[in-house]
Formats: structure tokens, sequence, C-alpha cells
């Protein structure tokens, strides 16, 4: 371990050139001093537990490609930990760049440790969510003390970044008792965290204790996701009183954080109308000082459970294209049950569309080249080329076999009238048979 | 039939309130004033052969909720008849307000008007895609005459619209000359009307005699859709000189039709990146004076075939949210081969939910309320009333169904975890068990 920096972002303050920085660098095929640039501000991140060997690492945030995150783990209703493994390494295979483990039942330490190990792709947990499993007592029993420990934990494991809602502080929960909302706290992590607080009558650990918290962070070169417990949970509470209050709060959170040079990822809503999304990127972005943006969603309609993947992608792309740079997948069982490997699958790649769907839309560099080489290989009836730029070769290859055209080089839905093959046929001035 | 006006345009003008308006004034619960005057203006269409008696009507345009077609029709690589007569009444069960009959092989005029029979959705047609197997003969010994005989028989079989691509003329070709682009022409209508062209180097017919294409339509109440040949097959054609020149030809000739009271819609893209949507939504209500705008997609990444309903409910969402009035379904299949019933099925959820996400956005009025229900729902975890109110009840009830939890109000998502659940007990003041 080199002894001359704490933080990557410390590193970027000294001018310290990191390996993992080169690494980004080179994978953004961005320059070098501007990354360091604007890592030293904050709106780069490059979330790297110093434990983490395995990991491939990337950046988050201002100009870079927008990075996708899968979410898994074992739970009590779902505890098979080879299956769950086997899930593990499909994401990876498909590209995600980061994985939550979001294990609440059974033995989340050695799932953690074994996902630390194989993976890499960034890790991220919700301490939380392992507290009561980890302790085997009570929620209400579990002292501030515990929710550090459980923190520090994970970060001896290699955890790379880690949701704490830190934002819900007393005062947070005075603007939520007096602005009435449809959904009240739809976040697991964020209702754990106000329960534990009801309860014992108490502030916010991890906003009591956050200094205490940023000293694990900086050990480890932990990044902090400052959890968004006031997501909305349905349109009609977006961009409402205690989401943008708690948002107040991450912004200065982000600073004081910044202060002790550990990276900040900031989480948002949720479910939200589509005309509001642009807005919300923006108040992000000022109230948080441009600290990189998560967003979980946005589901930008509450209807339609079983297609969430569509209604996320839908929000997710807008989102990425106005500024957020990190997407959290939602799969179709989102609302419904936890997701199989297949509902894992379409959540992916749904979120893998809104990703470069709005990496075109916020022009980052080269975005738009796969789809020019896409089109080049539509033009040319070229239907390998097609089958292997396609962002899921497996369906594309299946669909095209299970339909076979007349014509080798048309499909079945034109037939000897595509109009491809026709417009290529007549601007050489070949003749064209139709009937 | 009332002999005092021609088309519900007509009507409009003498200031004639038809059953139709009076229809769709009711189902979309707003002033028949108000739709009047929008309708004297041509923002608002009815759609509505006067032989098409089984038609339930509906309005597109300015304000009223986004609509959806579905297209079907049997080919050469699909000729069986019963196969799409059952998807047609799938596709209206679903509530596709419109069905395109895109039918270019076989007993065509059989299959329209057995549609027409049984169809409350609108039906449109291409009637070039139906001119060569109409005639048996080769496109280019077509004559021009004949491009209108064929508009007659539609009209005459109750065809509610056609897409007639009128736009792509001598002029709009030497612009797409002069202006390389990827993908040429991949309009399929679009580039048979070029090749024709071509072949016989005359002008687009249905440009030529457009005079006497409007007293067709006038005849009938045929509502024209002005289709757009040029529209871009890649994001990288998007928005280009060639489009756009077509758009401006679509905008006189729809001061020409409604000089003659014949309702128009306009045709739009395609694929296209994320942050050219809003503008191409302005650039058509400018150049073509406010007409309803029907879009096909737009798909905003070329990359995912196999995935297009995702790509164009990501467009089409936002296309709707700002301004588009008519939105035409993509499906799985897109790019790959003619969809089959499964696909149609995913073609038609994805554009109802970017539809419906769209008129949260233009604030189309109680567009929320749907979601509204469903929250409080989701708040009361009350399971049957958020299946009855799902955008696709079936896959709902299924999932929950594949993966029962361990406690009964919950999911296998979160079990005992379940904000809902805990929030709700803690905001009672009741006691909540995790572990």
């Amino acid at each position: 371990m080199n002894k001359k920096y704490t933080t990557q972002m410390n590193a970027a303050k000294k001018g310290i050139i990191t390996n993992e920085m080169l690494e980004v660098a080179r994978k953004e095929n961005i320059n070098i001093d501007e990354l360091i640039e604007k890592m030293k501000r904050g709106v780069i991140v490059i979330p790297c537990n110093k434990n983490h060997a395995s990991i491939s690492p990337e950046g988050i945030g201002s100009g870079l490609r927008t990075k996708i995150n899968v979410n898994l783990g074992i739970s009590k209703d779902s505890s098979d930990f080879e299956k769950e493994i086997r899930k593990v390494k499909k994401a990876i295979e498909m590209e995600a760049e980061a994985i939550m483990d979001l294990s609440s039942f059974g033995k989340t330490r050695e799932f953690r440790k074994e996902l630390v190990d194989i993976s890499s792709a960034m890790i991220g947990t919700v301490p939380i969510y392992d507290l009561v499993g980890y302790y085997d007592k009570d929620l209400k029993d579990i002292t501030a003390k515990e929710f550090l420990n459980v923190v520090e934990e994970h970060g001896k494991n290699g955890v790379d970044f880690i949701t704490i809602h830190a934002g819900l502080n007393k005062e947070t929960i005075k603007v939520f008792k007096r602005n009435k909302r449809l959904n009240n706290i739809v976040s697991r992590g964020g209702s754990l965290t106000y329960l534990w607080m009801q309860i014992n009558n108490k502030e916010n650990p991890y906003y009591e204790y956050f200094d205490e918290l940023l000293d694990i962070c900086v050990k480890y070169d932990i990044t902090l996701s400052l959890g968004d417990a006031c997501r909305p949970g349905s349109v009609n509470d977006a961009t409402d009183a205690s989401q943008i209050k708690e948002l107040m709060v991450l912004g200065e959170l982000t600073l004081r954080a910044w202060e002790k040079d550990v990276q900040v990822i900031v989480e948002g809503p949720g479910h939200m109308a589509i005309d509001e999304i642009e807005s919300n990127m923006l108040l992000e972005k000022k109230l948080c000082h441009g600290a990189p943006f998560y967003v979980l969603g946005p589901i930008v309609t509450d209807v339609a459970p079983g297609y969430d993947h569509i209604t996320s992608a839908i929000g997710g792309a807008i989102a990425a294209s106005k500024g957020a740079d990190f997407l959290c997948y939602v799969t179709p069982a989102e609302h419904l049950r936890l997701p199989n490997e297949e509902d894992m699958i379409e959540g992916i790649i749904a979120v893998k569309i809104a990703a470069h769907a709005g990496d075109i839309g916020k022009k980052i560099k080269n975005a738009k080249e796969w789809d020019y080489k896409m089109s080049v290989a539509r033009q040319n009836l070229d239907w390998e080329t097609m089958f292997s730029l396609s962002i899921y070769e497996e369906k594309a290859r299946r669909y095209r076999k299970e339909s076979k055209p007349e014509i080798e080089d048309t499909c079945t839905m034109c037939g000897k009238m595509c109009s491809m093959r026709n417009m290529n046929k007549i601007m050489k001035g070949e003749e064209v048979d139709i009937l």
C-alpha cells in the first residue's frame, strides 16, 4: 500500500497519480490532469477499497461514461449462496460496473468476502441491512457504536462504497412530519434508520457520529454513498419538502466528507414524473456541489409493476442525459418479488440502454461510435456484425433464427420490400424485384 | 349519413356538433366548444371513415390523452389470416386506439374488410404496400392513376387514416442527394415511392395528384397521415437536411389539406438521440402549423435489437411529454423479424407506458389519478387493488404468485424489512418485528 496518500481524493489533492487514476483515464480516454482536477473537486470519484484486490477501477462523475449498478444478495426468502454467486458472475460478464450486496440474512459476511474476492466490479453495501443479522438482536437494542462497527467490518472486507442514510436527521424528520406525503419513507435502509431513531428517541447515529464514520472511510478508502431515505415512492411525492430538505443535509455532509478527503456519491429518486427529472438533476448538482449523482430510476409512472425496468429506463435515460452519473438497475420484479436471474438480466439490459442513451445525449466522448458501427452494419445487411454489436447478442440471434426470411439478407418484417436492400440496389443502379 | 357536412373538420368549421365529437369530448372529459375550436384549426383530428360502422371514435391532438397504434397485417412471410385476426382482437382488448394494417401480400382486401368490420379501434393503412399485390404487376408499371385507385378502394373499405409519402417530391430528393446520410431512406413506403419515381423519372404521384387525393379523402372522411420517407434510420441521420426538408413540404401539404377540410396527422422519427427529441417536437408543431404529430419511436440508440420496445419507450415518453400526440408501437422484434403475438403484447405495454408517462409530463387532465390510486393501494399493501390497476395485470399477478413471501402482506424483495409495512406500523405506534 502506498503510504503517501490515504484516499484517492487525498492523492488527487496532493497531485499524486495513482494506478487507479491511470486506469480510469485510459478506460475513458481522457486526460489524466483533467481527471485529477475533477477528483480534487469531488465531481469524479473512483470507489476502490484498499482491500479490494481484484477490482478493475472505474470512475464515476462529470464527463465520464454513465455507470450501472446491479443489486444482489442473500436474504431470508432467498438464501441460496451458490445461486447468488452465479448471478454475480453473470452480472460481471454483462459489464455491470458495480454490484451492491444487499444481503440481510444468513452468512452475509462469508458472502461479502467471496463477492469481493471474485469481483472486478466495485462492491457496495448498505451496512444497516446487515446490522440486525450481524448482532442477532432487536434493532432497538443496537447501539450507535455498533452501527459504526458494522461499517468498519465492511471496510475491512473490502467494500468500495456504502450507503448510509445520514441525511435523515432530526431536522429532516421534523420537515417530514410537517409535510404529509402519500408514501412516507419507502427506502428500506431509511425506514430502518427512522425506526431506530423513533424507538430510541435519539439522533441518527450516522449523522451524530459522522466524523467517526469519515475516519473509517479514510482508513479503507470507502466512498460514501449518501442515501436518500426520503426518496419519493410515488410520482405524487416527488420533489416535495422532505426530499429536498434531506438533499440539503446531504449537501452539507458532502462538504464535511470532502474536508477529510472522503469520496462522496449522492443518491436520488425514486418515483418521479418525467417533467421533473431535469430540475432534480440540477438541484442535486447545486445543493451537493457537483458530487456525482446516483439514481434509482427515476420510475416515471407508478402503474407498471412487472415493467419497472422500462419505467426506470425512461427516467434513467433522461436523468443520465441531464447529469446523473450512476444508474441503479431496476428489474421487472420491482414492487413484486425478489428478482431471479432472468429478471436480473432484463434489468441489466434496460439500464445499459438507459445509460448509453444518456451518454449520447450528454455527448460523452465516442458514445455515438457504437451506434455508428451498428448502423453501417445494418446498411450493409451484415447480420453477423449486427449481432456482435448488439447490447444483448443472444436475444438478437435467437429472434432472427426463429423466423427465417424468404430472402437471405432481409428479415421477415419486410421481406423483399426491405428498404435497406432496395435502396442499396437502386443507389447502385441495380434492378429491384419486389413481387 | 348526415349530408350537412363532409368531414369532421368540415363539420367543426360549420359549427356542427357530430356524434363523434360528443363521444370524444366525453371520453377526454373536455368541453365540446374547446374541442370544436381545436378541430377547426386542425390541431385535433377524429379519424373516422364514414364506412367504419363499428368504430369507437377517438380524438388525437392538442390537450388530449396520447394515443397508441399497433401495426399488424398479412405478408408473404406470415399469411395466416386467423392468427392475425387473433392478434387484432388482443390489441383491441389491450386498449390500442389504432391499428395499422400493413398487409402486403395475399388476401389483403378480405383481411382489411374483416378488420374494419370487427374493430372498434381506428384503422390505418399504407396504400402503397398494397399496390403491388393489388395489381399483381411490377411497381414500375403501375400508373399514377392506379396509386389513387387503391386509396379509393381503401376509403370504400372504411379505412380511417392512410399514410401517404407525399413529402418525398423531386425537390426533397434533390436535397437528399446533396446531403449524404448513413442510412438513406429506411421508410418502407418511402423507399417504394422513391423507387417508382427513379425508375419512371416522374414526380411522386401522391404529390402531383394531391388535390385528387384530397377529393377521395373528403368523400370518405379519410384522415391523411403524411408519412416521413426521410425519417432517420440511425441516430447519426437525425435532424438532417433531408428530414427537415421533407417536413417543410409536409407543412405546405397540411395547409392544402385543411383548405379542403381534410384532417391531417404528420408522421415523425425514427432513430434520434435523446437530446434532439424536444427540438424535433417544436419543429413539427411550427413547420406543420400545429397538426397532430405521430411518431415511430423515437428510438434513442441503434444498438439494441431485441429491445427496441425499450429504446422507443424512452424516446416515445419524452416525445409525448414534449408534444407528440400519437405513438406507434415498436416491438422487441424490430430490426429482426415480423413480430409474433408475444412481441406484440410487449410492444403494446411498452408504448402504453410511454404514452402515460408522457401524459403525466404534459399534464393531461387526470393522468396522475391512476398513479395516485396505485400508490394508495401500495401504501395499504392492498395487492388485489394493485393488480387490478396494473398496466398488465397478468404479469404482475404471475410474478407475485411465483414467489410467496414469509409474511403475507409483504413481498420477497424485503420480507419483514418492508418499508411500507414497517412505516405503517410505526406511524400508528405499533411495534415492529424485523428479525
